[in-house]
């Protein structure tokens, strides 16, 4: 039988075998023992099953912080496909819909079957088609994010894009808080930021790519993403959490919009932080999205303020680049409180197939978002040669001013 | 200046006030003071304002449950409104987006400027319409749910149906988890459905309508809609939390789709339960599904076992039902462990504009489903009347056999 495995953290103070049995047939058949053997016999293949009742230790924490004794267990639900069609929203409502809302429960993963999986379609340009448009293979890509664009106009955008890509990053995203607007009108923006990165490219030879926020109303999504593809935008910036898992998908699926999609957390942290409830991280932001089709997805990185636990993120990592799943491989962004010093540990955590993704520490760099970007490609060189950060800013003053300001993490070989 | 205002819960071990200021510049200009003075005065109608910072007392339970001592404080932050484009994803990229990943922050509410909320559809129908289109102008409605329908056929719906229709049931909605299958098409459950429901309005003269589950995938719900509303579709039940809250408002916006709005909140426990993160029922499923347009809005009643805390089920319902809102007023539906000696305090806590829904206190009546819709309707009018439930037992067996099965709850007048 054909079956999504689910996977929840239960807490509970009542028998949690108990709770899983109902949950596996209120959310298939409704109930089961009751039933007469004909209707059984028909119903079957549509019955849900307890696979797995893993029982954890209490603990005292959460006993405390309830106020209550709870008992606590992983458990495994397996739900059969033919109950549901094959999109995420069925998905979501059957494995966590109604039960996201019945006490201390957490979607921990989603197992599919192979021929479940192939009704989705993955990312349409993943990590290959990526470095194909960027013509970087053999090192992480560098990335800086927009900052500070709000209530400007076009002319600062574009000055800002060029002093980015003349630094020497790859791609530059819009800043997700940016929306469509009179003073930066979306389609403008992919018009005039190409010209600008032409511009740079003219000059150095370096192609950089210009992520686009794409925004507004989800039923007009479509055809301003179709838009954007025919006045050349390089990648769409898109906020998945505030829309939802499936519009990514049916942006990915349209013939017509032939442009990578860069996955924006924005929201996502209503959902995953809690111990208790919502979704892991792993799951929401790295199989999900996978399957959905995001090329990139940016998620927090262990090392800043705004920060994910180090296993999260790398969960994220590993479900996005898996080349056990039948999709093409998304590229992993940690995000968030990145400086060049860090590089050594974005490296060792999230490899070459990984973007470096920095904000103030590119524009925060004592000269400016150039001086940033050399500062981070030159820190990205000595990580890949083997060198030591500090060894290499010896002969690159970018660089010895970011650890000047920023410090600088080495990593044993 | 026009600005929405975001009140958040946050917990944090450094100085609120000062993080406040990080989160009210961080999502609109970016910096401030370091700014020129030219660059201020052109940005400053783009800067959001902490409003207010309260200061609440420590908590020794949140402290010993996260190993560290954690300021509280209740943070109000206004956005202006030139910032973001007038939709809901833009809405919650601005005030919760990158916020929701910054620590222990949640969302309580968010207030809107007048002119701002006209740009926002409310309910198409709203309670008004809803009591027309059943007739029913002067009680809450009762509705039952489908249970134990997947696996089953037409010919079981119909059967079924009509057996909760002479119960005297208003409305009967589907299963959430029921979606588009070979075995119960949506088209046909439309079909077929209304046709049941004609054969009991000729036989009984009451009116019952029928909420069908709008399944599949968001670039194809429109489509799926609008031949929904052809074919004289009652009512469309929506997991809008597994799709977007702007997909709802986009179906609600259609002008060819002029059918009303179910909102079921599968998937919202996501989202809402936890003291730390997420975003608070009153202002999820109360404030902003009403904005969207929903008509009615399912969540957990205060009784049942998949609970609300009763102030977050009377802030959804006062959220939605609040005749200062520039909107038509919303149905609210609390659910979840529903019988017919509950109707007392349902009506205390919800009043006559709310909807009464059950089911297994319908299907689960000692009589089946009609005996349930009986002992339900006798109970309305026991309160109406103002009686106690077991006297007017005495007259009406079903009822009589709802409390001798679940017991009754009665309220001081």
């Amino acid at each position: 039988m054909s079956a999504v495995m689910a996977t929840y953290l239960l807490h509970d103070e009542k028998d949690i075998r108990k709770k899983a049995e109902g949950i596996a047939l209120g959310l298939t058949v409704g109930t089961w023992t009751d039933l007469p053997a004909l209707e059984q016999e028909q119903l079957r293949k549509h019955k849900g099953e307890v696979v797995a009742v893993e029982e954890l230790g209490e603990s005292e924490r959460v006993n405390a912080y309830f106020g209550k004794r709870l008992k606590r267990a992983i458990v495994k639900i397996a739900y059969p496909t033919v109950n549901f069609s094959a999109d995420l929203p069925a998905l979501l409502v059957t494995t966590f819909g109604k039960l996201s809302l019945d006490g201390e429960v957490r979607l921990l993963d989603l197992e599919f079957p192979d021929e479940w999986k192939r009704q989705f379609p993955g990312p349409r340009f993943g990590i290959s088609g990526i470095r194909e448009k960027v013509g970087v293979y053999n090192r992480p890509l560098l990335m800086s994010i927009f900052k500070g664009i709000i209530g400007r106009d076009l002319a600062y955008l574009t000055s800002e894009l060029k002093k980015q890509a003349l630094g020497g990053v790859d791609l530059v995203k819009d800043d997700e808080i940016l929306f469509d607007s009179e003073l930066l009108p979306f389609e403008k923006r992919i018009t005039e930021g190409k010209a600008a990165l032409r511009e740079v490219y003219e000059q150095t030879g370096k192609r950089t790519l210009y992520a686009v926020n794409l925004t507004g109303k989800t039923f007009e999504l479509k055809e301003k993403a179709k838009r954007a593809a025919e006045l050349g935008a390089d990648v769409l910036l898109f906020n998945v959490f505030a829309y939802g898992l499936d519009v990514l998908q049916g942006l990915r699926e349209d013939e017509n919009i032939t442009v990578p999609i860069m996955a924006h957390p924005a929201f996502s942290g209503a959902i995953t932080p809690s111990e208790f409830y919502g979704v892991a991280p792993s799951l929401l932001l790295g199989k999900l999205l996978r399957l959905a089709g995001a090329d990139f997805v940016l998620f927090p990185s262990p090392y800043g303020s705004v920060a994910l636990e180090r296993e999260q993120a790398l969960g994220i990592a590993r479900a996005l680049t898996d080349d056990q799943e039948p999709f093409a491989r998304a590229f992993p962004v940690p995000s968030a409180g990145i400086h060049p010093g860090l590089v050594p540990l974005l490296v060792r955590d999230f490899g070459l197939d990984s973007i470096v993704n920095a904000g103030g520490g590119i524009h925060g760099h004592p000269d400016g978002a150039i001086g940033g970007g050399q500062a981070f490609r030159a820190a990205i060189d000595a990580v890949l040669a083997g060198r030591p950060l500090r060894e290499a800013a010896v002969e690159n003053e970018a660089l010895q001013k970011a650890i000047d300001r920023w410090g600088a993490v080495e990593v044993e070989a």
